[in-house]
């Protein structure tokens, strides 16, 4: 397992390290960012928040564009940010923005030709932890899991399918129940097959619905978000919690898009959401 | 005068503005970004900061990169960001990144091909206040003017040649002597000709000498700045500014590099710096 640092750069007191490494789990090369704040240079561990991006995103966006690093650096968070899907000319792919690389969803596909590289869930939760605690000081007691739009998908489902991995989940405008909307349908119908009770199992409603659950869930949504109704439906989280009992803070943000406008905006919010509970 | 609305985006409250217009200075359409805090939302006129960009730059990279929107929307604080140059297939241009389209450098230029468009300083100065003031409820007795690297550069310059429009002026990383490092001699010759006395009037460091002052200077600079000794030479302001009485408050960042991952960490500090000055 070799990593190789593509930048180490120095921001709000800490570091921001962009890394590259082969993955066993895609069979790709595999590209992240992490930030990590000046709390973990005493060599200290330090709790990690993981991102996940949402479509057409590689580590690249909310690393120049979310606005993270001055709370992390104030709150002692480790920033990991992942790439979206495996990449790179042997990988199936698709014209389209809303499928194939840059859109991995954070499953791991069952369906040729996707199931030899597009092993997200796979990457992110076995994977990917193991490569960054190598070489940096996470706590692996003290992680949260957050992400935008197919990254929220991610949060959301990775933290219902394994309980107790994560001690917060939050969401930016979420993907809440893929199987009922054109962007899910679409990719867990490629990566998964046509059988919609795979789907069930990467579907953070669904999920709900068949009895997995969190300790709680934030969820901003941009009110002027023009994917809202189509695409992210926070109303059927919002039923799926209220009949579960899993307490749901879900915000209507009047005003606010699906871009890292709106991301960033209330990022610190969501980064103190966690801290609080992964110092607790 | 006609402005052209490319977005508007909510974001911390306020709002991303992204405009383009035909400029009479530069003969060319010309894109700026401006943020809108809050407290102009009920029509109060509120302190404008212009922010110049450096080499290669176009509104675009501090608007997403900069992180000036939480700072300025609590101090109640417009924020400018034009482009770097006149762009366009008319407009002469050159393979190297540090002249030509995005490498203006904030002055007239008085030599052909180049003084058809490059006319940044009378666009900074004279048309772009008028066309700003004009959409939005800028108070043209509170401006202050900071940037990066040439847009540094292009900050201090124009603070000295104009006294008493800026009240405040500070810089990230800024050319302070162009006159005297690789990147302004090809620039200034080529746009101001081979008589070096007409760069003296472009050129901070030879302003000061030469009597031009303003009230005090904010400058950070990274110390791990790959350009710090052969381009910015820092140590050439505080000669200037020592010399002439003006308080230079010079801060090398240890560990920091020329990027916007340096420029972002001391955001907050120059906003926070300027509104005290705008707001005394």
């Amino acid at each position: 397992m070799s990593l190789d640092t593509l930048s180490v750069t120095r921001s709000f007191g800490g570091t921001v390290h962009v890394v590259r490494h082969d993955s066993l789990a895609t069979g790709t090369p595999m590209t992240f960012s992490v930030f990590v704040p000046p709390q973990a240079e005493s060599g200290a561990t330090c709790p990690v928040v993981w991102y996940l991006s949402g479509l057409t995103c590689t580590h690249a966006n909310v690393t120049e564009k979310g606005e993270y690093r001055r709370a992390c650096a104030e709150l002692g968070l480790i920033f990991v940010a992942p790439d979206t899907s495996p990449r790179g000319d042997e990988v199936p792919d698709d014209p389209a923005y809303d499928f194939g690389q840059g859109a991995g969803f954070y499953v791991d596909a069952t369906q040729a030709p996707y199931d030899a590289h597009y092993r997200m869930e796979r990457y992110i939760v076995e994977e990917l932890p193991e490569i960054v605690a190598s070489a940096f000081p996470i706590d692996r007691d003290r992680q949260a899991i957050t992400g935008h739009s197919m990254g929220g998908h991610g949060a959301l489902t990775l933290a219902l399918r394994h309980p107790g991995r994560y001690r917060s989940v939050s969401a930016f405008a979420p993907i809440v129940a893929p199987s009922q909307v054109p962007w899910g349908e679409k990719a867990l119908g490629a990566y998964l097959g046509p059988d919609r009770a795979a789907w069930r199992r990467h579907d953070a409603v669904a999920l709900i619905e068949d009895g997995a659950r969190v300790p709680e869930i934030l969820v901003d949504q941009g009110g002027a978000d023009t994917f809202l109704e189509r695409e992210l439906r926070p109303d059927l989280l919002e039923a799926a919690c209220r009949e579960a009992g899993i307490p749901l803070t879900l915000r209507l943000q009047q005003g606010y898009d699906h871009s890292y406008y709106f991301i960033s905006t209330f990022m610190e919010d969501h980064l103190r959401w966690h801290a609080a509970r992964l110092t607790a």
